[in-house]
C-alpha cells in the first residue's frame, strides 16, 4: 500500500477542516437554540443499536441504508443509525413516557450504505425536531414554521416549499381494494412518473370506473394554489379522508402564507416519499439552483406502534453539512498573536484576553509563521504602559 | 421477539435523555470556544475510514476496538472511528499540510466494539485538542495547562494529575539490548504489577547489571515529588535521554503548579499507557472517587511518519458523556407557557419573547398537561394592557 493510497476517504465519508466546521458549529448552535426557544429538549440518541429495534416498523429502504455490526458482547445484529427520527420516536414512547404533547430536538451523526441520489454524503449530520402527541393542525403548523425559520436562519435565500398528504392516496388505494402486489406496481410507477403504463395498470386492476379515474388524475396533480380546486373536481366522489386531507393542506397553506410571506408554495399530492411511515401532510423545502430538499419532513403517527404505544408524531429533520455549505463566506480574520515569551506580566495579559473571550495566539519558540498565518488582525506589544494589544496593518 | 426486547439498547451504547443531553451541550460548547480562544480550529474527522488509513501505526488494540464494515461501494474494509487522535494527526500531515504549529481541536463520537475498563461506554463523545508541529515543553505545557482548565471549567472538583515520561523505559529498553519478544514479557509484567516476574525476567535476560537494577527500580517509582529526586539517583548512570526526561517533568510540574496551585501532583514513571505510539511525557488526570481517568495525554512524535510527514505532536483527550455526568444539577424552571389561542397579538407576542432568547412553549389544543410538566415559570396571560408575562407560583 503506497503513501497515497493511505490518504483515500470513502465516497461520501468527509473530514470537515476549518473553517468550515467553525461554520457548522455556529449553525448547529443557532438551531439548537431556536428549538430550545420554541419548547423543544434535546435527546442523543445510540449511534448503534440492536438490528430489530433499529429496523421495526421502518421499511426495507432504511434496512438497505443501514450498516451491520456484530456485537462481540452478545453475538447479536446491531445497526449504525441511518435515520434518528425512528430513534427518537422510540425515545419519546418508551424511556421518555411522558403524557400529552413532547417535543424533542437533535443534532446526530448518521451513516448510510450507499449516497442516495438525493442525499450528499453518506455520514449526514442530521438536526431536526419532533414533536409527539398531537394529532391535531396546530402541531404541523408549528413545525413547518420551525422547519422554515431553520432555513431561513442558515441563511437559504428563496425557499420554495412543496407540500402534499399521504392521506389522499391511501384512502384512493384502500378504495379501489387492490391487492398488495397490484399495489407496489402502481405505487412504482407513480414514483418513476410512468404515466401510461401506470394508467394502463389502472385499467386492468381496478374495476370501479370513478376510483380509476381518480387514480389516474393523482400523478398530475402538482402545482400552485390551483392544484388544489382541481383537486376538489377531481376528488369529488372520493372518500371522505380525501377531502379533509385537501382541506388540511389548504389551512397549512395559509398559516405557511401568514408568517412566511417570502416562501413560494407549491403542491405535489403524488409525493409519495415516506409511505412506508407517513401518515398525513408532507413537505419538503428547496432553494432554486439546488437540486436536493435541505429539509423534509411530515406526519407519521403510526411509529410507535411496534413498540407498544403508538403516538402521534410530527417533525422534519435536515443535513447539517448541507446547510452549512449554503451560506459560504470567508472567516473574519479575528485574533491577537502574542510572542513567545515566559512573562509573567505577558501571561497574566493573555489570560485576562481570553478571560473576556478573545481568541489570543501564543507563538512557540523556533516559530517560523507569523500572526498572518493564524488569522491574528492584532498582536501584543510591550510598551511603556506594559502589555498592549495593537492592530496589524491589513 | 417481544416488544419488552424491542426497548433493549446494546451494552455500552447509551441514548441520552434530557436534561442530561442540555448539560452535555453546554459543556460541549464551553470547551469548544475554551479551544477556540487559546487558537484551535475545529476539525471534524470522518466517522468511517479505509481500515488501512484508520489503523496504520495505531498498534493492536485499537484494532480489537474498532467496528468493522464492508464498503458496499468498493468491497473494501472500512473501520468506525475508535479514537480521534490518529485522524486528526493525519489531517494535520496531510489534509491541511500547514508548516509550523498547528492547533486543532475536536468533538466527536466514536465507537468501541467493548467497553473497556478504563472507559464507561462503547460510544464515548471523545473531545480534546491536539497540538502539532512543535517538539518544545512549552507546547506541552500548554496541553497539560487546557486539559486541566478543562476540567475546572466542567466542574471537576479537587483535581490529581499523574505525570509519567515514555522516553525513561524506551531509553532504557534500548540500553538493556533486549530482543522484542523478551521486552513484551518485561511490558506485560510492568503493565500487571508481577513484580517477582519482572525481576526473575530482568536477571534472566539482561547481561549488564546497572541497566537491571535500573529496570527493576522503575515500577517502584510512583509517588509525589520525592520520585523524582529518587529517579535521579537510582538512574544515575542511565543513558543521558532519562536526565533529559526527568529535567522536562521537573520543568512541566512547576509550570503546572504556578498555574494550577490546587491540583496534587503524582509522578509515575512505570506508566506506559499508549507506549505504542506515546513518545515523550504522558499524563492522566483524576478526581478523587471516580476511578477513570477524565483527561488522558501525551506526546507522540511519529504518528504522520506511515502518512510520509512525521510532525511533533502532542495533545490530550476526554470523553463528554463522563464529563458532563460529574457535575448533576436539577435544571432550572425557566419557560414561558403560551396558551392554545389563534390570536395574533399572541403570537406576535411570543415572536418577540423568542427573538429575546426567552423559550416559550405554546399549549396545543387539548393538551391537558399544563405548564409545571414542561418547567415553565411564566406564562402568558391576556390583561388590559394586552399579553403580559406572569410568574407563577413555585
Amino acid at each position: 500500500m503506497t503513501i497515497a493510497d493511505r490518504w483515500l476517504l470513502p465516497d461520501g465519508m468527509d473530514e470537515v477542516l476549518p473553517p468550515q466546521a467553525t461554520r457548522m458549529e455556529a449553525l448547529r448552535r443557532a438551531l439548537l437554540d431556536l428549538y430550545h426557544r420554541f419548547g423543544y429538549d434535546l435527546v442523543l440518541p445510540p449511534p448503534v443499536e440492536f438490528l430489530d429495534s433499529l429496523l421495526t416498523g421502518t421499511g426495507t429502504e432504511l434496512d438497505l441504508q443501514t450498516f451491520k455490526l456484530t456485537d462481540q458482547m452478545t453475538g447479536r445484529m446491531m445497526g449504525a443509525s441511518a435515520d434518528v427520527t425512528p430513534q427518537v420516536a422510540r425515545m419519546d414512547a418508551h424511556s421518555l413516557h411522558r403524557e400529552g404533547p413532547v417535543r424533542l430536538c437533535y443534532c446526530a451523526n448518521v451513516l448510510r450504505t450507499k449516497a442516495d441520489k438525493h442525499q450528499g454524503g453518506r455520514s449526514p449530520v442530521q438536526v431536526g425536531a419532533e414533536l409527539f402527541g398531537h394529532a391535531g393542525l396546530e402541531a404541523d403548523h408549528e413545525i413547518l414554521h420551525l422547519a422554515l425559520t431553520s432555513l431561513e436562519q442558515a441563511g437559504a435565500g428563496e425557499l420554495h416549499l412543496a407540500l402534499g398528504h399521504i392521506g389522499i392516496y391511501r384512502a384512493l388505494i384502500a378504495e379501489a381494494g387492490m391487492n398488495d402486489e397490484h399495489e407496489r406496481e402502481l405505487f412504482a410507477a407513480i414514483e418513476r412518473k410512468q404515466y401510461s403504463a401506470l394508467d394502463a395498470l389502472i385499467d386492468r386492476v381496478v374495476g370501479d370506473k370513478v376510483v380509476a379515474g381518480m387514480l389516474k388524475a393523482l400523478p398530475h396533480l402538482h402545482g400552485d394554489d390551483e392544484i388544489l380546486a382541481q383537486a376538489r373536481t377531481a376528488f369529488a366522489g372520493a372518500p371522505a379522508a380525501v377531502a379533509s386531507a385537501l382541506d388540511q393542506l389548504t389551512a397549512l397553506s395559509c398559516a405557511v402564507r401568514e408568517r412566511h410571506p417570502q416562501v413560494t408554495l407549491y403542491f405535489d399530492l403524488a409525493e409519495l416519499r415516506g409511505y412506508e411511515y407517513h401518515t398525513g401532510m408532507v413537505f419538503a423545502a428547496y432553494v432554486p439552483g439546488y437540486g436536493q430538499a435541505l429539509a423534509k419532513g411530515g406526519r407519521y403517527d403510526d411509529t410507535g406502534r411496534a413498540f407498544g404505544r403508538a403516538r402521534p408524531a410530527t417533525g422534519f429533520s435536515m443535513d447539517l453539512k448541507q446547510l452549512a455549505s449554503l451560506a459560504v463566506q470567508a472567516p473574519a480574520c479575528d485574533g491577537i498573536w502574542a510572542p513567545a515569551l515566559n512573562d509573567s506580566a505577558l501571561r497574566e495579559c493573555v489570560d485576562q484576553l481570553r478571560a473576556a473571550g478573545e481568541r489570543v495566539i501564543e507563538a512557540l519558540p523556533g516559530q517560523t509563521t507569523g500572526a498572518d498565518a493564524h488569522r491574528c488582525n492584532r498582536e501584543l506589544v510591550n510598551g511603556d504602559g506594559g502589555w498592549q494589544v495593537v492592530t496589524l496593518d491589513a
